[in-house]
């Protein structure tokens, strides 16, 4: 039996950074997650900072006004079938290419990012009052990138940013946290080629690295402590990519 | 806008346990990983341990040398159609209750426990030898719940005990970790009810805790370091329960 062939890593560190106000179109997120890691005691460098989708779309003003909504004929049939807000429906048919599927008053649809989720990613909880919808970013991987630029540009060194949001899975009840954006980072590690214990090749073990951090930090994100963003300390940000890179060619795509 | 209803939770710590020798049939593997826990320094209390699928199938000799196995027909079609080793395709079968998907080489299985995966979990790789296929553990809670046992026998105290095996996912590239059993921790943690930052009842959010601890502990569990387990500090055991309650009724699944 062979020598395992990689080091054994260090610990991880998982921040909650829960010192944030209300965000609001046009905030400067990267200051106000400056703040909130000052006042944890953190430093933005040679880490991971996974920011929550709801935070960086109302910074970017992603918000719709259920009042502003003109329902369609079939938004209107699917929210009477489904006891829905029409106007909530209308606007997640606007935001998804294709819906996926529609039984049991759930819609699942494939967003215009490529992502399938429940509703398009159209949510009004946390929203900024009871009539808002808050959309997903128009490009997370970009606003992943925009971040961390500002970071950046305000002095921190070695940070990787991820966007994450709350998806629910086929099979499973619950929840889970997955990366819908990324910068500074390789959203997969590839270890096809390399060795395992044994000496034997491994074949096929490409792990979502980005994923497996956006879950981490959803320990912490509990929903109603008001913690929108969580800093990984010792894992190391490594390589670069985007979370589009990520999405399975339909060809290759069993449960489409 | 009201205030938070929930505390800012502690920073967790993830410590990856390495110092663990081949694991084979019989091995003791709550003293091997209290063992483990005193290299690392940390002490097994009130925090989450999860354990690789692979080390506890090991210890309980979850193991089937393939030269024993006469595949079936439908083994030598399958195999031969998909250039895979009969034997291993027949173990494969043995372990699924149904096939989900089976199209470009892929086998997507339903186990008798009710996991969907690729390969019902029969996997070749960090195997005791070329020639032998580990298995997934019989009943994997009770797998957790004997372990947990095993280690409250030894002294340690408020443990949780996961077993984390790595599946793929429709729709994303990539593998993630996730929790196939678990005891002393409830797999789902239920927030519907509670009140969000705005005010506004929380609907439907059921986080799947179990699943995001793997997938946490999954970013140390690096295939070829040597890291069969981890032990996660400030997320404290919560509620009682067992993976199989996470597994959706097939009457509400739309991915059947």
């Amino acid at each position: 039996m062979s020598e395992p062939t990689a080091k054994i890593p260090q610990p991880i560190r998982l921040v909650p950074l829960g010192a944030l106000p209300a965000i609001g179109p046009g905030d400067d997120l990267a200051a106000l997650l400056c703040r909130a890691a000052e006042q944890a005691d953190v430093t933005f460098a040679r880490g991971v900072l996974v920011v929550c989708q709801k935070i960086v779309s109302k910074a970017e003003g992603r918000l719709v006004e259920l009042a502003e909504i003109e329902p369609s004929q079939r938004a209107l049939q699917i929210a009477e079938q489904d006891g829905k807000d029409a106007r909530h429906v209308e606007v997640i048919l606007r935001e998804s290419d294709r819906i996926v599927r529609h039984a049991h008053g759930v819609m699942i649809c494939q967003t215009r990012h490529g992502f399938v989720c429940a509703n398009a990613g159209v949510d009004l909880s946390n929203a900024p009052g009871p009539e808002v919808a808050v959309l997903l970013p128009e490009d997370c991987d970009a606003s992943a990138e925009n971040l961390r630029a500002a970071l950046e540009a305000s002095g921190c060194r070695d940070v990787a940013v991820i966007i994450s949001d709350t998806f629910g899975r086929p099979w499973r009840e619950g929840l889970v946290d997955v990366a819908i954006g990324c910068a500074g980072i390789g959203p997969m590690a590839d270890v096809r080629g390399q060795r395992d214990w044994t000496g034997r090749d491994l074949q096929v073990t490409i792990t979502a690295t980005a994923d497996q951090l956006a879950a981490a930090a959803g320990l912490l994100m509990v929903k109603n402590a008001g913690v929108p963003a969580v800093w990984i300390e010792g894992h190391l940000p490594d390589g670069e990519g985007h979370v589009r890179q990520t999405l399975r060619d339909p060809a290759s795509d069993l449960f489409r």
